[in-house]
């Protein structure tokens, strides 16, 4: 009896995203354990044998739950289930996914990892706008605007972050924003920087709003709304036209 | 007749990793204009009506070549043909999504932006390992490591790219690796620092061999691959292991 983990990359939020080895994935899966954020249209791909079990974590719930994740996903690849992992966006990207992987490498059950569409090149897909550009922005990071206790990281790089030939992409920023735009800020760069909020990117209720890194912060500072969102900014994001959409 | 380009990402190689809209989206096209690292199996997804039209750029040939892409994108979407335009990756990083996207706004056509699974994240999920960890490796960036001219260009944030606490992945890096190796150790990066060498990825030849940013700048110095390659170096690379894959 094999035991074997599939981690499955979601894409963002879009189910059509998905890549078509997620499908098969999803399609041949006995068990699946998914992330709210990885949820709704895209587990219409599991088949009727599969167990959907929501594992969902957000900010700001203590760490164990990670352990717990873990040891379902141990014990179930143990019963010879084939378990899918399905995480948001691209799973090696802020999916804590090196947590599950030590889980399975001590317990000796072997897996694999299906890549997928980022959640930022989602969001600047749906805005329009290319993460680089010839001479101006040669470099794209994404940068974590939370740590486990849902605060800003106190070890950021923020001459990094500041830099103004760079596209930058914060996940889990919004409510952190106000705080690391102050460090933008003080690091040299322009309150005028071109910045995107994009929320609930390739759902319904997709929202994509631009603004400049200091009016972002000043609005997310007096009301911080409720959907997933990510942050982006740098020279290029100012170009983002809401016209064009990953739809059709 | 309606005049519209869907610029589609091809993911990195291997061809389970297209999207379903991007399946769509060659299914139905009537003109695909694809570049070099975006062809093979992934074309068999096409039509038979489909006109294939190859336009690969690879590094040192003059830039002038992309005027000529955006000229062809232009011409054929004016016939009313559903254009698609296949980049590899995620066709928002280095693709010169940009320079397409200004031709066509300046024509007055329509498109929309279908975003892809990156190569480095394809690539880092083939060699097994995540892109992020919780607390040594916040932030992860993408860099160019070739000019038009295929050197390495000037302007980069030498400090940003030399951050221990990051995963970098240098794309179109591989010959110009040893003097983006000795600028990342005169600003205090150990030689030893974990690096991956990704050559091929999602191909039936890829190769992925593990080093560090000192003995790979060494060895490309040496002889440098004919392969297209990324370059994965900081905490994480060394976390790789071959055995997992994104196959099954």
């Amino acid at each position: 009896m094999s035991e074997f983990v599939s981690f499955v990359s979601s894409g963002a939020g879009d189910p059509d995203l998905l890549t078509l080895k997620a499908v098969d994935r999803l399609q041949r899966a006995d068990v699946v354990l998914f992330d709210d954020l990885a949820s709704g249209a895209i587990l219409s791909h599991a088949g009727p044998q599969a167990e959907l079990i929501a594992v969902g974590k957000r900010a700001r719930r203590p760490s164990v739950k990670q352990n717990h994740v873990s040891r379902l996903l141990v014990d179930h690849a143990r019963t010879g289930a084939r378990v899918v992992r399905l995480k948001s966006g691209d799973c090696g990207i802020f999916g804590r996914l090196e947590e599950e992987m030590i889980a399975l490498d001590a317990a000796g059950i072997d897996y694999e990892i299906i890549p997928g569409v980022p959640s930022a090149c989602a969001a600047a897909a749906a805005a329009g706008l290319p993460l680089t550009r010839r001479l101006s922005a040669r470099r794209v990071q994404f940068v974590t605007g939370a740590d486990v206790t849902g605060d800003l990281p106190e070890a950021l790089n923020w001459a990094a972050l500041a830099d103004p030939g760079a596209t930058t992409v914060v996940y889990m920023g919004k409510r952190t924003f106000p705080k690391l735009a102050a460090q933008l800020i003080a690091q040299g760069m322009s309150r005028d920087t071109p910045a995107l909020l994009a929320q609930a990117v390739g759902h319904a209720e997709q929202k994509l709003q631009r603004s400049t890194i200091g009016a972002l912060a000043d609005q997310l500072a007096q009301a911080c709304p409720d959907q997933p969102a990510l942050i982006l900014y740098g020279p290029l994001a100012g170009e983002a036209e809401d016209k064009h959409s990953t739809g059709a």
